[in-house]
């Protein structure tokens, strides 16, 4: 079968690709090719295997093309992300909105065409869920709180949850939207992200470095590790219809933890030495916007496709340990930490 | 001030002009100019009042011209209807959300080249509600049950409430979205919406026609009357920012009514005879949309506004008698009444 990933480039992107051709296979389908659309090329590795095949520049600049290409599924991931679209309101609707309608509208000329709908996944995001005056926002969201998204990023995720349910009510896509929760421990370096300190606090101690928590201790939130996240969406998309049980948008499990249930299992999972190099330093901004977040979430639907979250945050630490202790640059990501 | 009314030429656009027109006044500012846009050109008695200004075509043909014009106020109501975007996908696209987002950018260029934010109402539909297998329909919509559209004209309603909520808080215009109820009794003929009996069953018997309605009498709707949706989105232009409470969206006013108390309000108005008129004939296709449809809405947020429904649907249909009995034509649509 045939897959396209938008947004293969990036982090989460990346390493659906990579899970999914280590599998091989996809709802019992051979997998023999995996298109990556990204605005900068796929990681080396997944440029060396030969069913991969990476289209650069943004997804606008592919869509037209695919109007005459088939594709047995796709994994819609590509999006500005929330700081951007805060900054660049054209950029997000151009990014967010034009891309995803471009793209469900090459889908509906394959259909129109001939074809068979497409199985189409669209990564959601928990930011669709916000307090709104009308609205308060409940302690943990379900799926089926009421969204009312407090950024444009929540409304573009919120807007595409409803045109994949239209598209996918008329036929001309299989489509299925999953919320993703925060997805933590990631590598890298902090991406300017409101929610960028949900890794920092973990992935800096361990790298030998300082770290600053720019919200309380008791804030909570929904997260959840790359490997569940990855899980999920393949989940999502193997799910039948009738278990993915209807149009609208599902939950992705959370693990919810607050920042100090975080920066214990740190401590657990890697001394109080690492744990000691996070400071609290409160930042108006960003504790402003975390609170705007909701503290935790639910996920009864996923939890009926078999889905789960982490037992604990331990867990999420270690797997980010292991996933460095991997990777060439061990020695960098895992400086702070004494084996 | 400088309103516009987009669907200023439709049935409920033009009634809203006059409305407006007549009163003189809006939100305690004097009414100078009224622009009417809408595909088809606005009845005669409007383009009599020198207020107002015509212009003709589809909403898009206009946008890109609204940068550079600022408007006091826009009565958003231009829509394809539900029966042209479940036969004409991209009609329904380009109609409804195209025209939206053209709408909203052009009052965005204006506050960006220093203009003050426009006071926007954007009329909604109570279609945005709907029955998914993971989200049950209740008995009554509230302003906080959760929508899942079943039609892209709901879908369309449902994303640009969106929309409207963000530029709003973005600070590009000052947006209040309105889920508008059923408007009965309409004058006219038939228009192909599903909906259309709602209106014909009380229509037709008064003009001395016979009339079908096509679901069973024990069918609950909510519905509201011209008048009464005329003043809700005028209400929710006045009101406050406060007042209206949050960026989600509200619903205006239903009476929430059966097909049989409908017929029996009917005959309690026009007597035992014209309600006679009205004979039941099953239509599986209608009756499954109409099953599709909430039974009944509340309106908290519009009832703290002082809006409210009428006290019964006798109400609804004396004032419809009263509207057709000033009009010229009352011989043909009140030719069943017995006066």
């Amino acid at each position: 079968m045939k897959l396209l990933i938008t947004g293969g480039g990036g982090f989460l992107g990346a390493r659906l690709a990579r899970t999914l051709l280590a599998r091989g296979t996809l709802a019992g389908r051979a997998i023999t090719r995996v298109v990556l659309t990204d605005i900068a090329p796929p990681p080396a590795d997944l440029l060396a295997d030969a069913r991969v095949e990476a289209r650069t520049g943004a997804l606008l600049m592919h869509t037209e093309a695919l109007r005459d290409e088939p594709f047995d599924g796709v994994f819609h991931l590509a999006s500005a992300v929330s700081g951007e679209c805060e900054a660049d309101f054209d950029l997000g609707l151009r990014s967010n909105l034009d891309s995803t309608r471009a793209l469900l509208d090459a889908l509906r000329f394959n259909v129109n065409a001939g074809g068979a709908a497409t199985r189409v996944v669209f990564s959601s995001s928990v930011a669709v869920f916000g307090p709104d005056p009308s609205v308060p926002l409940p302690a943990v969201v379900t799926d089926t709180t009421l969204p009312a998204p407090q950024t444009s990023y929540g409304t573009h995720k919120l807007i595409c949850e409803h045109l994949v349910a239209d598209y996918t009510r008329k036929g001309y896509i299989d489509g299925r939207a999953a919320r993703l929760m925060t997805v933590t421990v990631r590598p890298g370096k902090p991406n300017g992200a409101a929610s960028s300190f949900f890794s920092g606090i973990i992935r800096e101690p361990l790298a030998g470095m300082e770290a600053v928590c720019p919200v309380d201790a008791s804030v909570s939130h929904p997260v959840s590790s790359p490997t569940r996240t990855v899980d999920g969406l393949i989940a999502v998309f193997e799910a039948s219809r009738e278990a993915f049980n209807g149009r609208t948008a599902m939950n992705l499990p959370a693990l919810n933890v607050r920042v100090s249930d975080m920066l214990d299992a740190l401590a657990a999972v890697a001394g109080p030495a690492v744990r000691e190099r996070v400071r609290f330093e409160r930042d108006e901004r960003i504790a402003a916007i975390v609170a705007n977040w909701p503290g935790g979430a639910s996920a009864d639907r996923a939890a009926r496709l078999g889905l789960a979250a982490h037992g604990g945050f331990a867990e999420i630490i270690r797997q980010y340990i292991d996933d460095c202790a991997a990777a060439p640059n061990a020695e960098q990501t895992l400086k702070g930490l004494s084996r």
